[in-house]
């Protein structure tokens, strides 16, 4: 797969975690508009002629014997370790280095859409560039006293410069392949990609991201998946009409 | 209206606005599920037997002449000004002097549940109490270079003690009108009414939030909020199997 330029986009989509807080069936595996949540996002990816090839970072115990489902796309399917971290690191690492850039992504959000893939696609050539949504809420800043129950309201934090950070967040390959071994050597676990940019003083842009691109963690984020694909608001990729 | 102990616990319910981030007619009255986007609140504030009176803050123009379906309740309605603050004023001063506290609420979340109404009525009595959720996604701090399009990112704010703010928050009536009146003279204009204790020094507590009470912003909120009275995760305030 080749973009504008011949410059070659990689993706690791990551599954590897075992989903607990939403309980039963991990949550990439959970069913999502008649198929798995994880499939949304490989669906997306491989219908996007501008990225590729593309890595999915699966649990440790399914990837002897990966999902049948998987086999509809070209992906390659590589073992999770134990952090997001360690995942997101060997699913780097199984992808081939002469990829330029790479996007890595969360399974956890099922509907990124065409439109992000486009922006994100144009942008990552000039460095790290992360989607970002302002915050509805007032922030506070938290404190518990000790021995109290009560959790106590340290402050209000100014949020017109704060933003809601999603995925997929795009990198140059090899900037972020050796922040993941630094990361991995000096113990640190990042939150998300872009903060090892930051640690390292590497500038990250934002760029707009999108409602309906959030962070499924709640049993209430699945209804509301359902809902979004029951009512057509987004499509499966691929599609006629998309 | 009493609960126990005899403290009565008036209600604001802040729908001044113009409402025009969402476009067309104010977001307050927008149809949501065959009722105005304000009458659910109004419906269940109105049901909760531990709360009243209630104060409704509408935009100065609609004062004179109150939406008919208001007449369901019994509410007393007051103009509004031309920022948060100054309606919020507005409507603690359209409760009388004997209520002990007060619950302030936007009426931009509709779907308060009743369970949140109980846990605020027994925790007001001590003081000013606000609920919270925590944040899915990374928070990033943005800044802007002069002359550059590209929004950068600064660095990732730790998000372990942060939380989003919703409402009902709620205060000892006295304390929070000589708050505003300190606010109104000082020129300050809080995001929330818990910030205007924080700034004072008073102790203000967080309990736990709701999913559904989250905040009514964008389009994709208001098709959101029609999905949860459909599927009847949102049953209306005041039926029988609620």
């Amino acid at each position: 797969v080749k973009r504008d330029g011949g410059k070659r986009i990689g993706v690791v989509i990551a599954a590897g975690g075992s989903g607990r807080r939403i309980g039963g069936v991990p949550k990439q595996f959970r069913d999502v508009g008649g198929r798995p949540l994880l499939a949304w996002s490989c669906a997306r990816f491989s219908a996007h002629d501008g990225v590729g090839p593309i890595v999915v970072v699966l649990p440790d115990d399914l990837v002897a014997d990966p999902p049948p489902w998987l086999g509809a796309w070209d992906v390659r399917v590589v073992a999770g370790g134990a952090t997001r971290r360690d995942s997101v690191r060997a699913g780097l690492a199984g992808l081939d280095e002469t990829i330029d850039s790479v996007m890595i992504h969360d399974a956890a959000r099922p509907f990124v859409s065409e439109d992000l893939l486009d922006r994100m696609v144009a942008s990552v050539g000039g460095g790290p560039v992360v989607p970002v949504v302002p915050l509805a809420d007032t922030i506070k800043r938290m404190r518990s006293r000790r021995g109290e129950d009560a959790t106590l309201v340290e402050g209000t934090v100014d949020r017109e410069q704060l933003r809601g950070a999603q995925t997929p967040q795009g990198f140059p390959f090899g900037l972020i392949c050796e922040l993941h071994e630094q990361a991995a050597r000096d113990g640190i676990l990042a939150s998300d990609d872009a903060m090892l940019c930051e640690r390292a003083g590497v500038p990250v842009r934002g760029i707009p991201g999108e409602r309906w691109a959030w962070k499924v963690t709640q049993p209430e984020d699945l209804a509301l998946a359902k809902w979004l694909v029951a009512s057509g608001r987004v499509p499966w990729p691929g599609d006629p009409d998309r």
